[in-house]
C-alpha cells in the first residue's frame, strides 16, 4: 500500500531518534511491498525560531493531508521563559486540538531484561501490563481562564468541562481495547468532590453497562490510584480518565519500566490521522551526541502502522525486532546500566538488521 | 498548661485508634504535669447517621472553642451511595474551610526498620524525608462548580481559583518550615498549561526571592513530580502545591514508607485550632477486631501538641517512645511482614510503658 506520513522531529534529540525510526519505516516498506511516502515539517522551538509559531499552518496542513504524524519531542529551556509570547507546548496542544486527537493511549508494560532498573522492586512490578487511555482534548487543559483583580492582588481561574459526548466516546474506545485484551476496565476520577467527575462516573457507568456488559469495571479515586500504581501495578489492564489525571498518572506510571527511553504513545481520534510520539522529553542535555535511545519512537512507529493504517504485521515485525535486540544485550546509554552502550545510531543499525 | 482537645473519632477503625491516642496524650500529660481536656464529638458517617449532617453544628462549635482537634478517620461503603444527600467526605471538606485550614502538612519519612515493606527499592527510597504542604482550602475543590444541559446530554464544569493572597500565605508557611529543615523548597505546579498555575509561580517565585532569599529553591511541573517522587525521592526536603495536585502527590508519596499506618498529617491555618489525623482511612473491613495500627494517630498526637500548643518536648517524646517500641520489634499486623503482631489495644500498651 501507499501511505503519507508526517515525520515532525522537533526539538533536541528529536531529530536523531525520529531518523532512526524513518530508517526502520523504510526497511519494513521494502519487506512488505508497501511505499511510505515521508515528508519533515517544523514543529515546537525550532518552528518558533523559523516563523514564531510552534505549529505553522503549513505543518498543520500537511498533518492533515497524512496518514499519520510520527513526533519526536518538542521544548526545551531556549524556549521555557514564561513571559514569551508562545511556546513549544503551545503548538502540541493545538495539534491535539486540530486533528481531534481525543485519546493518548499510553502502553505501559515491563520488560523482563530491564527490570533491575525499575524503582519498584521486581515482586511489585514483574509482569505490569496496562494501557492508559488519557482524555486529551477536554478538561481543565482547553477550559476558560483568565485573571481578574482581587483584593490581594490578582486572582487566577481555569475551568474544567466535560460534556457526556465527550467522556463517552473516549470511554467507549477504552472499553473496546479491554475487550481486545484481559477484559478489564477501570476508570479513574474524583468524583467524591467534582462535579465533572460525577459525570464522567454517570457516563462511563451507563456505557459499560449498556454497550460491554462483559467487562469487568472499576471505578477509582484519583489519589488511590496514585497509590495503587505503586503498591500494585499488575491489578490494572485498561485505565480510562480525564485529561489532568491521566498527565499526571501516566507519567507515574512511566517509571515502572525503569527505562522510560522504551516507551511510545498514541494519540488517535475518529478516523483521521494520529500522532505518535515517545513519551519522554526533547532531553537538551544529550542533543546532538548521538547517545539518545531511539527504540520508544520506533516503537511509536510500530503504533502508527498498527492504529493509522491496520498493518498489525508490520507493527509485530517492528516489535519482535526492538525484543531481539534487547533480548541479544543491545543497550543505549540510558539502559545500560553502567554497562557497554550502543550509539543511536548503531541501536538503529540493530533494529534495521534484526528487521530485514 | 491546660488545654482543650477534641476528639473526632468518626468511622470504621477511627474510635479504636483515636482511643489510643487518647490514653498516650493522658500519659504524656501527668507525666509533663498538663491538664489536657479531651472531649469526643461526632463527624462523618456516625454524624450522619445520628443528625443527618457529618458535621453537626455542635461538634463545629466545639472544635472553634477547643485548642485542637484530634480525627481518627471518616467514611465507608455504607454512606458511599453518590446519590445520597451528603457524604462524610462533606464533613472533611467543610471543617477544613471553616476553621481556614489552608495548610495541609504531611511529614514522609521512611523508616529503616520497616523498610523491606516499601514497594520501592531500598537504594532508592531509603532516607527519603519530605515535608509536603498542601493548599488546603482553595483551588478547584472550593470553586465554582454546576451542570448544564449540551447537545450531546449534560455538560459539568468546576473552576479551579487561585488568589495571590490564598497563595503567598501557604508558601510562607513552607518556606519557613523548609528554614528549619535542610532548607530547600520545591513548588509543584502546571504552569506550561493552567492559568492558576502561572500565579502560582509569579506569587510563590516573588514571596521566595523577597523574604526567603537565603533557601533553595526550585519548581517541577506536576507530571514530572509524579516521576521524581518514585525515582529520586530522597531530592525534596519541603513541597509545597495546591489542594488537587497536593491531594495526588502526597498519597502517592504515603507509599513510600511502606507503612501507610505510620504516617500522621496536620491541617493548620493562621492561629486558631488545627485538625490532626492519621492518613489512611477508616479500613471498614477491619474495624472493630482490634487490629488496627494506631501509630499514625499517636504520631499526629505529637503533631497535635507541637503545632498547636509548642509543646515541643511532650510532641519529641511521644515520638521516641513511637521509635522505641518499632526499635523493639513491636509489630501491628499491617507492618508485619507476616511475622507475629501486637493488637491495636496492646501496641497502645507499648507506646504507654515506653513514655514512663
Ligand atoms: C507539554 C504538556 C503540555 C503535555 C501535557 O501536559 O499534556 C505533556 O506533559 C504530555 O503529557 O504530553
Ligand atoms: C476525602 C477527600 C475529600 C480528601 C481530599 O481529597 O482532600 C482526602 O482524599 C484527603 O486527602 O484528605
Amino acid at each position: 500500500m501507499q501511505a503519507d506520513f508526517v515525520l515532525l522531529p522537533g526539538d533536541g534529540i528529536g531529530p536523531e531518534i525520529v531518523f532512526q525510526a524513518k530508517r526502520v519505516l523504510t526497511t519494513v516498506a521494502a519487506a512488505f511491498g508497501h511505499e511510505f511516502r515521508m515528508t519533515e515539517h517544523l514543529m515546537g522551538g525550532c518552528a518558533i525560531d523559523a516563523c514564531g509559531n510552534p505549529l505553522p499552518d503549513e505543518t498543520l496542513e500537511a498533518c492533515r493531508r497524512s496518514h499519520a504524524v510520527l513526533l519526536g519531542a518538542v521544548g526545551g529551556p531556549k524556549w521555557d521563559d514564561p513571559r514569551a509570547k508562545t511556546r513549544p507546548e503551545a503548538g502540541l496542544l493545538r495539534i491535539r486540538r486540530e486533528l481531534g486527537l481525543f485519546a493518548n493511549l499510553r502502553p505501559t508494560k515491563t520488560w523482563d531484561e530491564l527490570l533491575d532498573a525499575s524503582p519498584l522492586r521486581r515482586e511489585i512490578v514483574q509482569g505490569t501490563d496496562i494501557l492508559f487511555v488519557r482524555e486529551l482534548t477536554g478538561g481543565i487543559y482547553f477550559g476558560d481562564s483568565g485573571r481578574r483583580p482581587h483584593a490581594s492582588g490578582e486572582e487566577a481561574w481555569n475551568v474544567m468541562t466535560y460534556s457526556t459526548g465527550e467522556i463517552e466516546r473516549v470511554v467507549r474506545l477504552a472499553a473496546q481495547a479491554a475487550r481486545g485484551r484481559r477484559g478489564r476496565l477501570t476508570m479513574v476520577d474524583k468524583a467524591n468532590v467534582l462535579e465533572a467527575s460525577r459525570l464522567w462516573r454517570q457516563v462511563s457507568e451507563s456505557v459499560v453497562k449498556n454497550e460491554f456488559p462483559d467487562l469487568q469495571y472499576n471505578v477509582v479515586l484519583v489519589d488511590a490510584m496514585a497509590m495503587h500504581l505503586i503498591s500494585k501495578p499488575r491489578d490494572f489492564d485498561v485505565v480510562v480518565t480525564e485529561n489532568l489525571f491521566g498527565d499526571i498518572l501516566t507519567d507515574e506510571a512511566s517509571m515502572l519500566p525503569g527505562s522510560l527511553g522504551l516507551a511510545p504513545s498514541a494519540s488517535i481520534g475518529s478516523g483521521g490521522p494520529g500522532l505518535f510520539e515517545p513519551i519522554h522529553g526533547s532531553a537538551p542535555d544529550i542533543a546532538g551526541q548521538n547517545v539518545a535511545n531511539p527504540l520508544a519512537t520506533i516503537l511509536a512507529a510500530a503504533m502508527m502502522l498498527r492504529y493509522s493504517l491496520q498493518l498489525e504485521q508490520e507493527a509485530q515485525a517492528i516489535e519482535a525486532a526492538v525484543n531481539k535486540v534487547l533480548a541479544a544485550g543491545g543497550r543505549t546509554r540510558d539502559i545500560c546500566g553502567g554497562g557497554e552502550y550502543l550509539s543511536t545510531t548503531e541501536m538503529g543499525d540493530r533494529v534495521v538488521q534484526a528487521l530485514a
